[in-house]
């Protein structure tokens, strides 16, 4: 098949590169020219603007987006719906908040054209396994591309489906984020239980090693685990300092929306802000309300 | 009535001091002269030995310990039994396990002696204020000693009870320290949203202040809090380092032990946990694993 | 002062009953006759409708508000937007939304009419005890009502404050209403784990009078707590069902919002959903889960 | 080799299975006969007491336990004990507390003999995959099992390594299962998620086949999930009700002991502990707080 991709990061120019790969004729756009020069190196052909890259594509026309969720996805999907035709497909393959792919697909379908939600997994390491995609949308819209699904995924008829309507592919795919959470933590904090053994003298590296085969908790994340601790057992250096993005977040509101009780996925976030909040008010007023009533010490900052 | 109170310490001497406000002989004992000094000072008698206390009470005798839970507290005991008699009664007054006090009642009561453990809510505030009271132990050994605990209670009938056999006094004070880690975590948390909404440039003494009167959440803590607030309304110079006793983790290791969920108060210890691994090698891991699968860059230690 | 109260339910009527004593004259409005009759009953005027409410009213003219949050409340200030006129104030006393209040204010006020946000606190027990009351608007127009918030509160100077800005006094009791969970669950999980230790026999109504006076948990809620304890001590024939108004909910995500962590108001709100999902589908998913990897016996539902 | 397999219930009977097929000779012992007589079914021998077992064997012998840990362990290490010589080896392949092992292992070498933990994962996979193996005990024992262990595993080098001195082994297994409660927490709750979001109509046991190739969060468990939900979709008939074995217990107490914080680990068992308190006495009195404080009505119980 033929089509755009725009967003030659992380994401989109490995997608690119796969596609290329699995014979599809990529035309992808990204406003900086080292990142086209990039995909154009392994026979990507590439587009200066939004408009040339409609332009060098046949109708019906497919725009794959891997942009950053948020404005900058709003923004090029109401550029997209200026310059595509009837009939042509927009997907967007980023990690939207499904609310708004539920807007923007309506916005879409009502000027004619279609609107894919494509939840995409497997990071750096998709280029050579191949992606997870969970997709939403039309299902005669989602055949159609049939073959290009069939290429990013790690095989024809696997780590892919179209899981329901527009909207879908992205909250499944908000949902997969959420569970990561708390598989990372839960991993996270076994180790660190094992690391303050320090009586066992246990070789983090070695046990994450044991566990990758035969054993309940292996998984693809203890294989990464397990080279992490290889390369850095001590985790000399790093700060202990975790970002969130945005899909923990929403798969949290959503729970409660919801009514269902998602603690683990709950504490798993709450962790990871507790990890940036270095000077928390809630610790130093705790102190001090210790003091107040028991007479007990307060630890001075440094 | 007369009793040896053994250990002149914040709540020791404290103690004594309201006994003896109360028409109490009182006789100390502490290994610290200096303590020893202070509690003269208002008018209680005192003894640089156990032995030397023991001598100076009349049988039956009642020795009130007020010590550091633990290893003191069963050497104390050991002690005690070796120096009084038939029909006298030893108090623990302080913080001790519950399941320790089940062993020492046992071994006491053996010799003929009588136990009582009283688990003593009030802090600084016990000797203006009066101490909270739950009591274990016979009911005849308990009843002996009335007099005392209406004079260290806030009134006659108010604030201390006998709650059931040995053991049942530091279970209930344990479980009430468990509640104490849930209700501080509470207010502390909620004043963090509050302090973290700089838009509206909440007063936060003024807010507890507020809340003080007429609120579902006025309460004894709050008071507490509007004061440390009103002190130090930034908590400029204080650590975000929360100490815990064993109370808190006994109560968590109790309701697991019981199959009761107690989501609330074992999320309490965490947090303290929490305060005190400022390197957190579950933070760092994440971060790795976060590194592994996604590019994403880790923050440096500095 | 003379104001119109919109909303003559369980708070609404106690609040006006509470300002006619006060001296205060009330025109009270509910689309119930019922509900009119029975202020009427304890001197207050009524109206059957907004119009006539704000009619038999003084400009500048005071429209206090006891409705629901959400679409009655946002209606009801639709409606008063188009009867009353410059210089007038609307009061809303229920538990909307602070964001809501933003929008809401900036409306009246591009109508030149004022607008407070008035978070209140104390349930059925406010009209004996005073309302504890979180003033949010502009200083000027708070100050006018300063003779209805004197006594409507629990004293003059007492429980009540202008904490800032529109939405500030609204955020403010959400927190109050977070923290507020937090304190119960606490509570409930204790007096659970003291439920569960039957060895030591106790009376839960009886620990919990111990604790009201001396205690470092002593509390309102916990004034409360006790007399439920007495009541029915064993909670026959309570079904464990918690339902959850927005404010815990709103807490939580504000918390989120400002990287905050708050793990115990956070758990405290996933432990009423779970009192209500008695069919948890992850409970029997995990069930499978065990019967899958260790041949485990599933649990046969009844 | 040759070696005793004392009990040869789901676990020690593959085991025994798995190695008479990779060339090993096995006395089974199991004091119910029918257990025996499976045993025998495919090639291993069987004696119908532990002395008879102990006779068997040449020396030194090996005599490997897979039995409930606690008292029946330990009556077994006794047993064992007085039967066998200085040089043989007791390994204990259940799920011991590692504190247990700690004294076992002490009273072994005491008499001359040699003590492994082995915490062994893979359930009733390990048959056909091999079993992930946690070992710990001096070196050189160790090294004489070599050929066990090798054939145990899922591969040579694979699934199985020495992780440190007596206890170490146990001590792993027990974090390992701390994992894998928080590893299925997380599964569940993304999978109730997406079981309550209606409006989608997404097909679970579809989602988790997505998910098993390419996604981040693919895993063994995962996998199983899959299987669970292809068979029963709805989970119909299961009751929401999830036991927990000692070793979570084991990893919360654990976590708390050594001050790290582990909230995910911990959430994961007090979802179950909940999940087994269809009465709760917490939710009931929250009700009734509810009631005593705003006059909330109370659901009452059917």
């Amino acid at each position: 098949m033929e089509l755009g991709m725009i967003g030659l990061g992380k994401m989109g120019a490995n997608m690119a590169q796969r596609l290329v790969r699995g014979g599809h004729r990529v035309v992808g756009f990204d406003p900086d020219s080292d990142a086209r020069a990039a995909v154009e190196a392994f026979g990507a052909e590439t587009a200066d603007s939004l408009e040339s890259m409609v332009d060098k594509l046949p109708a019906p026309r497919v725009a794959w987006m891997m942009v950053p969720a948020g404005d900058i996805t709003g923004g090029t999907v109401d550029a997209l719906m200026g310059l595509l035709a009837t009939g042509d497909t927009i997907v967007d393959g980023g990690n939207s908040n499904y609310k708004n792919t539920l807007d923007r697909a309506k916005a879409v379908a009502d000027k004619g054209m279609h609107y894919i939600d494509c939840g995409t997994s497997g990071g750096v390491w998709g280029l050579a396994e191949g992606y997870s995609m969970m997709v939403g949308g039309e299902k005669d819209a989602v055949e159609r591309l049939r073959p290009v699904f069939e290429t990013l995924a790690p095989g024809k008829e696997q780590g892919w489906g179209h899981v329901g309507p527009s909207g879908a592919g992205h909250f499944t795919k908000m949902v997969h984020n959420g569970i990561e959470y708390g598989l990372m933590q839960a991993y996270a904090e076994g180790f660190s239980i094992m690391e303050h053994k320090k009586e066992f003298g246990l070789d983090l590296h070695q046990v994450a090693g044991i566990w990758r085969t035969g054993s309940v908790v292996r998984s693809w994340l203890l294989d990464l685990t397990a080279d992490a601790l290889g390369k850095n057992p001590a985790m000399d250096g790093i700060a202990p300092f975790v970002p969130d993005s945005g899909e923990g977040r929403w798969t949290v509101a959503e729970a409660i929306d919801l009514d269902v009780p998602a603690p683990v996925i709950t504490q798993s976030l709450i962790a990871r802000l507790r990890s940036r909040d270095g000077e928390s008010f809630a610790d130093k007023l705790l102190s001090a309300m210790r003091n107040e009533f028991g007479g007990h010490a307060m630890k001075k900052e440094q």
